[in-house]
């Protein structure tokens, strides 16, 4: 027997087609790009591989000087994400690592501690306040839009950070590149910073 | 004698000109797709027919099981709404039809009973509870975003409902089609809905 | 026997009440107000007559010079909108009646011909090019965001218009009351409108 | 030596103080709700623990039909979210236990396998496509705003799934609990939902 | 010596780099538009100059029946402003001058009179109240967005003002030009504003 | 002879009485504040003194080693700017003076120069570039939301810059107010920053 619900079928389906406008918006990372984010891809193209990524089973490089390393899903990997307001990263921090002082534009970050401990957690508000907890396998915190914070892992373990964004594509600041790994003038970093000019010409990566 | 509000006007209307970026971004099918909606058409060669639609003129097809219709006024067919967030559907429900269970991923609806008496209309909170009351000729009724809802003509004529979304092109997932009318496997419809294997067989439309 | 579902259920409904945020909120109208809305009534004396409204069932005031009337659903009357971006009023214009020229700040507005023939609509872009249009029963029309538009009932019956706004609460400015019907200074509307002295005495009420 | 930067201090200090209006709004559960969210905290009241939750580091409880368990850290829960547009939510899956069919209106859902292997994770778009595909650990998956999603753990392990919403306060309807666990009449669900009578009066919780 | 700090270069600039998805979306002027804004530049090609404009140092013209000249930093001459939600403006108003009854959709502006004094500001609300003040150097003055506002320079200076804008391309609806320097046929100002005959043909520019 | 329009104005002045829900929501300093804003004041009380400040005609205080001020107009002391998503900051800077590294988290800044010259303003992308050029009187530059930027009077006048926010609220974070105005552990800062620690216990202001 063919079920009653058959005949509503080739309606349904035929109406709902022409008006997915807001499902979703998959990336088409060879169109033009907007305000609001990557144009969309052709819906008959999209497939799930769209809306999922491997990214975080492989460890992210720490081989740096902080001891900490960072993969995103993001809408510029993820194309799925596209226009959908929010984001992941993977972070890992070696022991003594550090995430060092960084802000995200205009997006919050609630980050889970999914392996390791006494990690210590902070951000400092535009009151200058410090908001500073340890936090332990488990422990969730909020890092409010556009803030400086850092993570420093005071514990035995390698930790492994997982970071919620409310942006599909966080940008990030990083106090120390932001500063010092570009054309800006050393003086101009000094009048501004009140930093002095043998630090600065440190941290330059010149001769000291 | 000539109005000497004339020599204004070259100013004001080039400047103007130049500046109407938000008045409206009537959509142009042919370009890129984003997150916020169609391309904008040529602001030169939008015309007032761009912003009307005469859809609504004729009976929507309720030939089905449920025996209800639905005409859009949305942004896919009425190119002016493209980014305003509102559009409107017609839906016609016959004697003894039904709208099934339904929910807008996002918008939320408005409806206004045009025709028609003794209709139920209602929803379902995330809290379980049934927000359900008889409509007749003239009532307005909330059925808040994204939630699921309903409506079933008891009365003893066919019923117009007009429906207000709060975005121009909102989505529909018809909770019958969204089970049986693809290629889910009928374990998992099983395991995640807890409806009995013959149900579900039932209702993909294979033999019973 | 008793379904195997039953033993999800207090974990699902304790669960689902502590984060219904945002599945809505119905105005409080005793509470303190904030740009965002209303405050939330408490959940748990919500019923469903906070979602319906049955101001439509009855006519409109038409007895005024331009003879059409106006009732609203808003959240500002209908309590469960409130926060849900969207709202619907009902337009009576009778025969050779007009709705003045008038804008929603912010607004946009999608209207349907319930009953009647013959009318004109239109708006003026920020261009000062005029978009208008013979609607007939069933004819839907753009009114885009902020923009100037008007109604002029031609036909030969009465007209009923459903609005719906992309905003719950909709303001209208009016271009007559905003002028005519204030204490603004009669040479400071001529200077800012060019208007002459005898035609704003004459809309100001006075003796001409 | 007391530095030069001292006397910019109480300048800046007492400037900032007074404008810190969103940085966050640490939610006052005791203060008036509105659309946007929770009333803030009187900031000076504010600490860092606001901004922290433990309670990923407990198991939820899955003891029941699905074997699935759910906690949140939501701006319920974790007051320093309020208005923040982020949250997260830890879920344990038993195995061969589902996540059972479920929406969240208006958020979108971005999950990372953190342990376990061979998981069918799926969505069903609103043109009744589903999209499904196995995860593993370090995996991840969007799911669109508003649309159906499940998760089944066919692994040999249980499973930790993190889930990231764009929203503070993300609501769930649960297919089977809406349907089946509130005081909608079974006729009704029969109509709206083309179920057997049997299958709804099982589900229901009746005898059989 | 090598700073230590640039072995963690490589990595943080060649991440950051592909997510600047929204630090910033240069108008591209040949590319589509969309609801949300102009297509971005490509970002490798973006300088700063990008986001500095020049046009301020210039009187605008004021040679018009209001003395009064205007003109605009909007993202349509100022591309670094696409999608960021604020732009400026520079009002002109010669001594005597007005700046005529207008409208932005949608927008709302803050003033500053940086040159003048004795110079009326005032707005109307939708309740046709006016809000109304004599200004003088270093005043600030809010128009709300939508809503009718106008200047007139009373004072023996002229003025300048800046116009804060909460959009990045604010359009104007002048109450003149959106009437009488159109095709708006003359019976229908007639009808929908109320002004006479010979006022209405006086302002369109015929004889009188 | 009365006016004809007066018999439409009892009808339209108590209809949009109530609705006028979004004209504006001018600040109550008294009442609980939320996410989107201060909570409004009685409307009946509303006059427009709450929309006009008069701060920016006084000199800000720049007695401070960076040699800037700032006076802000936000809707923490001008209320008929809550809700509306723009403000306005007058800024001094003195001959030699500047203003340091900051970012505003969340929100863009247009700047003015309205007096001054040879002001050099920058940027910094969170791709590490400059974006940076000198400014002269009528400039106007984009400093895009959340970056860090400076100014720097290399002039020989003193500067006056006004700058629009897209926020009626931006908060502020200083560079070295945040790092060394604060309880800060200097091993923390020397972790997170890189920075020695005689730069920083310099900065703390401790004798060195």
């Amino acid at each position: 027997m063919i079920s009653p619900i058959f005949f509503v079928f080739s309606l349904i389906v035929s109406c709902s087609y022409a008006l997915h406008v807001q499902d979703f918006c998959v990336a088409d990372y060879t169109a033009p790009q907007g305000p609001a984010g990557y144009s969309c891809k052709d819906p008959a193209k999209v497939t799930v591989d769209d809306f999922v990524h491997s990214g975080f089973g492989v460890p992210s490089n720490s081989s740096n000087v902080f001891k900490f390393g960072f993969t995103p899903a993001f809408a510029s990997n993820l194309p799925g994400l596209n226009g959908l307001g929010v984001s992941l990263g993977h972070t890992d921090v070696e022991i003594g690592g550090v995430v060092p002082i960084h802000s995200h534009p205009g997006a919050t970050e609630l980050v889970v501690v999914a392996e390791g401990s006494s990690i210590i957690g902070g951000f400092i508000g535009s009151n200058n306040k410090v908001y500073q907890k340890i936090l332990n396998k488990g422990d969730t915190m909020v890092l409010p839009q556009g803030l400086y914070h850092f993570f420093v892992n005071q514990g035995t373990t390698p930790a492994i950070i997982y970071a919620a964004f409310s942006s599909e594509g966080p940008t990030v600041q990083l106090m120390d590149t932001s500063l010092f790994k570009n054309d800006l003038a050393s003086d101009i970093i000094a009048k501004t910073t009140l930093l002095d000019a043998a630090q600065i010409q440190k941290l330059l990566g010149g001769t000291n």
